[in-house]
């Protein structure tokens, strides 16, 4: 069997073998045992973005976007308005959700390599007063954009509208505190920046919207505030919980803590990050998005514009030399994405430099040319 | 550290080492290597009730209740309108997680002790035509009653109403043959009788009622036909799949065919059922159903009716010894359940007959007397 291959995608993404190693036991989900284990992943979760005296944190089986529609459908009531600040990919999936879900939804949209804007929120808040929430996404996945939390949650509270926050691929990695932003929700998984598996979502819910929730979702097992109630008072999952990658993220999140937290995370991802670019930019390749407002999460790239480029053949190329790396997301450019992201530093992420660059080889296409296409 | 203790519960339940060892690689969910696992798993679920010419099988992320809820939001149109037969737990969580999501939901109450009658349901289907769904357990794990499929699906079949059959504890050990039993879908999960780890389950879908089903779902998440439209494209899922969840069920599907398939997990089903059957009888227990509808899935067992039993103290007792037993779930009786079910044979039920002997007599019930309280 090869060695396994470096996962440079934002989830699933490289774990360690002691979090994998975690998954060789079965739990019974009714037990002491395992009850303990859940209890102790959702303390730690409340400590990571200090929310213990003001949120609660539920857990949900399934990918994120189960999460992320479990909070839409949890606490928005079913006469809610709900406004999306669109700046990619991920934030088209939450409006699609709240739409086919029958919430009704605005979209305000922006360029996909520009941050939303706090501002044009504002202004769209105080124009009409029946939007009841606004979603956002921390880091947009779909180019990589960290967008400004601090602003739009204090826009979203000087209004008295609900935050819900798609923090799927920045929650432990990125600085968040909710003892200082103001939020109803926030959403993130166990396969991202805390290097678990996938699996299960998680979502942090204001102690004082919790009790408002009862009976606002239309899906049974989406429902946050049953799998909360229920959990609160027997310690175990409504249903059938995934009991390994539960223990998994408990390991991984040991680990969080041993490394020394999310200050640490996000140190070692931008150790990542600068490694990435500066290994890119000697081969040519032009990151998509103005720096300033990059994430050190995923960085984005423009293709190579020589015509014998295309990204399958240029994916298998470098998957030949041990990295996967992931498709573009964007829709009007052709581009490619790495993941600075998982149990990695920069050895690996040098690695995969070098086999970007033999991929180029391989291919017949120089390196060190101006790399943006069209 | 312990050994594992075995888990006699209806899933999660014991896997074998090889199933877990599975789990210690990670994979890219875009990546060639993951598609091929997934179509793999898919190919082996058609095989496994002969469906590969009538049915499509679609996975699905989160515990088996994720995928009933998504067969139903699914299949059923927002004004269709659906029958549960209902002898239970499960069939009640059925009709809830029905009306819940707004379809029209008529419940048909029978026994927890009894079967479901298909003559019942006839006469319901002849009185009343605005019925288009029936939705019917096949192993009602509550009680653990083996519900009468062939009967039920062909008085569905002649009144032309669809029948959506939940599987979750039988698939893989009691017989269904697609070619047989005439069903729009059957759901199950990769945790149980597959014996694989609890994280995603599947559904079977008719072909012939698939292109129907197109923006059924109120929700994007459980969009069957969506999620199906989009794997049949890509080979991939269409949001994160739990990867290391899905690589142990296809080594759990692979030691499945190589034990010979259902009849060889039914046969060993039966001799851990007899076993127990034999070894708790000796010990005074009596099973709550008659044994000729009695699934060798999960059994029910009467409680001690010595007043010093406790639930509880009796489970952590025959926990202490290496045994994880299960709660009863009936309304009105004091019961206890035991698995048949999971990577266990006669030995191990020998075994946890033998700890239960012990948890007895340390709680100072002398056995040997009848079981039955009340």
């Amino acid at each position: 069997m090869d060695r396994d291959k470096i996962l440079l995608t934002p989830g699933p993404l490289t774990t360690t073998l002691r979090t994998k190693l975690a998954m060789l036991r079965d739990w019974g989900s009714w037990d002491s045992d395992f009850n303990e284990v859940t209890a102790r992943v959702r303390r730690s979760l409340l400590k990571i973005i200090h929310a213990e005296d003001t949120h609660v944190v539920v857990p949900l089986q399934g990918s994120g976007t189960f999460s992320v529609e479990a909070a839409v459908a949890t606490l928005v009531p079913r006469d809610g308005h709900v406004l999306v600040l669109d700046n990619g990919a991920y934030c088209k999936r939450a409006a699609r959700l709240t739409t086919l879900m029958g919430r009704r939804c605005t979209i305000v949209s922006f360029d996909e390599a520009e941050q939303v804007s706090a501002q044009v929120l504002d202004d769209q808040l105080a124009a009409d007063a029946s939007i009841t929430h606004v979603v956002m996404i921390h880091c947009e996945t779909g180019a990589g954009v960290w967008n400004p939390l601090p602003q739009v949650a204090e826009v979203c509270a000087r209004h008295r509208r609900g935050l819900i926050i798609d923090a799927m691929s920045s929650f432990g990695a990125l600085p968040i505190d909710a003892r200082e932003i103001r939020f109803d929700a926030l959403v993130a998984a166990s396969g991202k920046c805390l290097e678990g598996v996938p699996g299960m979502g998680f979502v942090f819910i204001r102690k004082k919207v919790l009790d408002r929730c009862a009976g606002q979702s239309q899906s049974l097992a989406m429902d946050l505030h049953d799998q909360h109630v229920y959990m609160e008072k027997t310690g175990q999952w409504r249903f059938t919980p995934p009991t390994h990658v539960v223990v998994a993220l408990a390991e991984a999140i040991a680990q969080f803590e041993e490394e020394g937290g999310q200050p640490a995370r996000l140190a070692r991802y931008t150790r990542n990050y600068h490694a990435l670019i500066d290994g890119m930019s000697r081969l040519g390749f032009m990151p998509f998005l103005d720096p300033g407002i990059q994430a050190p999460i995923i960085v984005t790239f423009h293709a190579p514009g020589d015509p014998s480029y295309e990204f399958k053949a240029f994916y298998q190329a470098a998957r030949k030399h041990g990295f996967i790396l992931y498709p573009g997301k964007l829709t009007q450019i052709e581009t490619f994405r790495v993941g600075c992201i998982g149990a990695i530093g920069p050895n690996e992420i040098e690695q995969a430099v070098h086999a970007v660059a033999l991929a180029l080889e391989e291919m017949g296409i120089a390196s060190g040319e101006p790399a943006i296409n069209g």
